[in-house]
């Protein structure tokens, strides 16, 4: 009894009952104009919906005219999908009823589950049980609802005012309310939709199962997210990763705010959820290949140009201007957005000289002068596309008292068809310019107020491009350790001591210096004798956290004599201590030569999983906060890539005259803890700090490591 | 024979002539429409001007049926102001004309000087130079024109198409294309206008001038500026400090665009100018209490603010919204720009739980929820403003199919009449909610279209409040030295010699360590020894730059005969040297102790004159560039605003449990520098790198320095 999508060869997808019914009952529906029951019902039947509507509303007649049912049950024939307005208290009744009838899609718009606290969530939970026990496909509860503009469709069940125009770009929204806003700026800036979904509080469907509809989906070209929190961070990169890369690629551009304490703050409180870390959620981002922007105005200003534009064929700019100044700004921005400013061969300049003014500048930002009509435009921008240094270009237009504005748009036209470059224009103002951009927005020319926005949105566009370029590199996990040491999967929660965390490392072959938990004097001068001089010294011991400040640290002891007054003194201590710590022993370690310092960390996001963290160590970690994440286990590629990615990176590349350190090693060491905390979903958290790096071919050693555990009966995150 | 200014006491202004005349000639009309020369003298008739206007058009009875005149002298009557739109090569006798004629302001829009090469700088000379010695006031060439909206003048000579409503902003441009882009921007957001000045080529009147003008004109509130090149640095800053201070303080707001290498080299090709270095000019302006903006858009965001709220007492914002998504993104975007999210107290909680449903938010961001009428929004904004912990609001909405947008837009009119704190409003989209926002601006509410732009303009107003807080220092100058070595004035260009170097800075009261250039081993090993070891030696000859390299430095020498071995190793490596370098000597120096390293540097901006560096030594600065500028000279509290705006600045104030540097000695050290290039003109550039620090109490010593002259015919930049 599934819904027939209009002419769509594929087996029907399971969401095409959301967003392609025949038939829909919207159950709750009131008579009073103005309400959101009433609201949903009407922009269904206004909104040129081209199945069959029934309004389910006990005790009437009818509902502007249509025929009401008092239980949807009671409605004859099969229903697609049923859309949901009962207060929250009896949503889940109702949904027992379409089960029944055999409903395959289900909306719930109503409010008051989750958000609203322990009872809500309650409600939510048990809304999602009979869902999932009836295979029904859930949108919601506490959203705006759902539009598809295909004309074989017509659905706006959603309480958004008007329909948005049919066009390229998805729209998937965790918040609601910024949907209606979203939908009336795109109407202001002409911008369609194919789909448009405001997903609320995804007790069924989720961002990562509406990613993979809309992959399959030929009528979306570009696809929008709003996130306010991440539930299932690896499905959502993993579903990125396929619908941004290969044949029918398509880019997702994302905002996720929350990205300040205080945002995150009164995103928790909005949604009732918890924020992830914001620096992990770029990284993860970026390795997905979502496009995150921190606007509605990027947002959109990418969308039309990769919704509208062919791809460039790289980053280098040609900007036409009437005017000097816009030119210099535009420049600025496409530097700082990280365009290149294209160098025009000896051709171009030639034909720019001979159909330019003397005045004009035939350099890169072309400058054709405030008095420049269409004809000038025109000869410009023909030269500067021929120009194989140029990948795309920029129109910016002043409005003088002589521009001639709606035929430079003409012009600007009939470049584009001819063309297979990408295009954008800038004409700049508000009033004078209109008609222009009008004829420009008819075309599907991405226009922007101001050239920087131009800037932005092919830097943007570029981001896309890399990202279909890179290699996404297979992850080669290293060697596992044979067995799991069993305190690694039975132990405490909590810090392990300095002895298991140095053998773990070692299990999975990280490079520790020969070393031994020792417990008499004799012992540690022998060890210390048998891997030679000089050694360090460190108390073990499960009362004392801060080794160096209680005096259990020796560092650099040269001869079996310092090392056992060293023992003895550290003992010594110990016991004259009033908090009388236990000893488990002394480590004695092989001393690690001076190198360069760097961090390597991992910690288990509870949106994303094991993470890995680099930087460089002391200063740089603590005042400059230079650290970069990935998501564990990464291969060689990516570990690089972590290296590259934080701004003192030059450091390691051997600055200053110095060597360059073995970056292969530092590479090996992230692969091999990226590993380990991939094994092992009890570990929280690692911390190797620091790991000292020789120079190039001479290795790494970890000089101090921190493992914690957590809960026991933790599972791993996916 | 001066223009009378309409009702204004004061003596006028010598620019009065140009804002306010009230008899105009346009010299060089064409009775063509749609031409410059046409197009400004419409402009003029028809845009209201309430004095006489003659055209002078050689050759025809009228423009535009007002009577012409073949030459300015021709006209009866005196001329306050002559408009010159004859071509350029005919400008210079138009304006010996005008001098005859005893006009006393000229604005010349011809273009064809300066910007066209060497002929056309020699014309602009020629025009310049007239203009002073008939103490005319010149405007241009190469520009749009002026506007001046006053009522009681209402003059429109320039070649925009539409005279911008009446404001209290004022817009300075020395690009004239941007000018129609920025009218008509403007007037699509309902920004009126005081004064609008297209100055181009700033022959004579500077933006200086019309600084100190507009300082004093009671018609505008704040000030905006595009400017691509700066001429005079020091008289800008000058300027910008008298008005953005004391009690008739107006906030300036500046684009300089040309912001990279790119951008200013584009800049250089359209304008003919050269630019100073970005960041040089970043830091200036901030030393001149100019907020400078990227965009236009922030640019009109901000002054629209500045221009129509009260100041707020303090950085503490409330926000309220029907939507959590715009509330969250809108904390993100203010956390961000800097401000705080305020905590309300105990009572607004409490009168927000009162009069909001349970599902409202009524922590900050304040969440009246989507289906919020004008009541909500208006109990919300009473409890928050008059909440003691809350400086200032911004109201956010999203247009629901219940929102009742104009009423909530009056209810935010009528909430702003009754509080002394600052409003900004979002009504998010395009075209539901534009009649609510056309009620905003007729109210003269800042609306932004997204909340993100709200916040970005508090942040500049911040700026602003935190500039007229801030002390500015009286510069105490540091003892100059008591007389100037010769070297100074008459050596030859390029590196002083190292003992020089050290002389210069010791004259100075920089701390050099013990030191003389000694000329044979004996004395050098008798040194030595009467300053104490360890100590340096370094060869000094003028052919050996790069001392290192060559062998002729030797550290850390702890006796008289290292002192010997090394002095006579260094004088056979000189004379077993292919190119037989000349040896001046060598020079002993005391070892400075191990410290932080630092970079303390000078050289002359073009633009700026004398301006310090400062950064902390090595990687610091040739890997992560973190380092600051400021103009010399500078006092205490300027060196230590220095010291504090690296990054890393944390690293000397003691991190990772190490004592803090002397700080105290890098301030002084900074102020003796300052006065150093103040005092000397020829210096072109000193590099103290590094400058070693102790810690707190324990001053700091010159370890290198290196300092390079300019030609002996320098004048110092003012």
């Amino acid at each position: 009894m599934t819904a027939k999508p209009p002419a769509q060869p594929r087996p029907p997808h399971p969401l095409e009952s959301l967003f392609c019914p025949r038939s829909i009952a919207v159950l709750g529906v009131t008579p009073t104009p103005g309400t959101v029951p009433n609201d949903i019902f009407r922009n269904i039947l206004t909104g040129g919906f081209t199945g069959v509507l029934y309004p389910v509303a006990p005790g009437k007649r009818s509902i502007s005219a249509v025929p009401a049912y008092r239980y949807v049950l009671d409605i004859p024939g099969t229903i697609d999908l049923a859309v949901i307005v009962f207060p929250a208290n009896v949503v889940d009744k109702a949904i027992e009823q379409c089960a029944a009838k055999g409903v395959k899609g289900v909306i719930v718009i109503s409010a008051g589950f989750r958000e609203t606290g322990a009872d809500g969530l309650a409600r939510e939970r048990r809304l999602r049980d009979v869902c999932r026990e009836h295979d029904i496909q859930l949108i919601g509860p506490n959203c705006l609802g759902l539009i598809n503009t295909d004309p074989a469709v017509a659905l706006n069940a959603s309480f958004a005012r008007k329909m948005p125009d049919h066009g390229r770009i998805a729209f998937l929204s965790q918040s609601g309310a910024l949907c209606t806003a979203v939908l009336d700026y795109a109407r202001g800036q002409q911008i369609g939709f194919s789909k448009f979904v405001s997903f609320g509080n995804k007790a069924g469907v989720s961002e990562v199962d509406l990613l993979e509809y809309l992959h399959a989906d030929e009528q979306t070209a570009v696809i929008l997210l709003y996130l306010e929190e991440l539930s299932s961070g690896r499905a959502l990169i993993e579903a990125a990763r396929r619908v941004t890369r290969g044949a029918n690629a398509k880019p997702i551009l994302a905002i996720k705010s929350g990205r300040t304490p205080q945002g995150a703050h009164a995103a928790s409180s909005h949604t009732g959820s918890l924020a992830g870390e914001d620096a992990v959620c770029d990284a993860v981002f970026r390795e997905a290949g979502i496009i995150r922007v921190t606007s509605i105005e990027e947002l959109f200003n990418s969308a039309i140009l990769l919704a509208d534009q062919p791809m460039p064929r790289g980053d280098r700019l040609a900007i036409v201007t009437n005017a000097g100044g816009p030119g210099v700004m535009a420049t600025d921005a496409a530097v700082h957005a990280g365009l290149q400013i294209a160098r025009f061969n000896g051709d171009t300049t030639q034909r720019l000289k001979a159909a330019l003014p003397a005045t004009a500048n035939i350099q890169n930002p072309v400058d054709v002068i405030g008095d420049a009509r269409a004809d000038r435009y025109q000869a410009a921008l023909d030269a500067v596309l021929a120009d194989d240094n140029v990948d795309q270009a920029l129109v910016i237009l002043t409005p003088q008292s002589m521009t001639d504005i709606e035929d430079i748009a003409r012009t600007v036209c009939r470049v584009a068809d001819s063309t297979d470059k990408p295009l954008t224009c800038s004409f700049m103002g508000a009033c004078d310019v209109a008609d222009g951009i009008a004829l420009l927005h008819a075309r599907h020319i991405p226009h922007y107020i101001l050239p920087e926005w131009a800037c932005r949105a092919m830097a943007d566009v570029q981001r896309v491009c890399r990202w279909r370029q890179s290699e996404l590199e297979t992850v080669q996990l290293p060697q596992a350790a044979a067995t799991l040491p069993k305190y690694l999967l039975n132990g405490d929660e909590g810090y392990l001591s300095e002895d298991r965390c140095l053998h773990v490392l070692q299990a999975y072959g990280l490079p520790v210096s020969d070393h031994r938990l020792c417990t008499c004097e004799d012992e540690a001068a022998a060890f210390a004798a048998s891997i030679g001089f000089p050694v360090t010294l460190r108390l073990v011991s499960p009362q004392v956290i801060h080794k160096s400040e209680f005096g259990g640290v020796a560092l650099n002891l040269r001869d079996e004599s310092a090392v056992r007054a060293a023992y003895r003194d550290m003992l010594a201590r110990a016991s004259a201590h009033p908090d009388r710590p236990t000893v488990t022993g002394v480590i004695v370690r092989r001393m690690i030569p001076a190198g360069h310092e760097v961090i390597l960390g991992a910690k288990r996001d509870h949106v994303f999983g094991p993470v890995l963290m680099f930087g460089l160590g002391g200063v740089f970690v603590e005042i400059l906060r230079d650290v970069t994440f990935a998501l564990a286990p990464v291969g060689p590629a990516a570990a690089r890539q972590m290296i590259r990615q934080i701004k003192a990176a030059g450091i390691l590349e051997g600055a200053r005259g110095q060597p360059p350190a073995d970056l292969d090693a530092v590479c090996d060491c992230l692969c091999r803890l990226g590993r380990l905390v991939h094994d092992c979903p009890r570990i929280e958290e690692v911390d190797i700090n620091p790991l000292i790096v020789a120079p190039a071919g001479q290795g790494a050693a970890v000089a101090d490591v921190r493992i914690r555990l957590g809960p026991a009966d933790r599972a791993a995150v996916e």
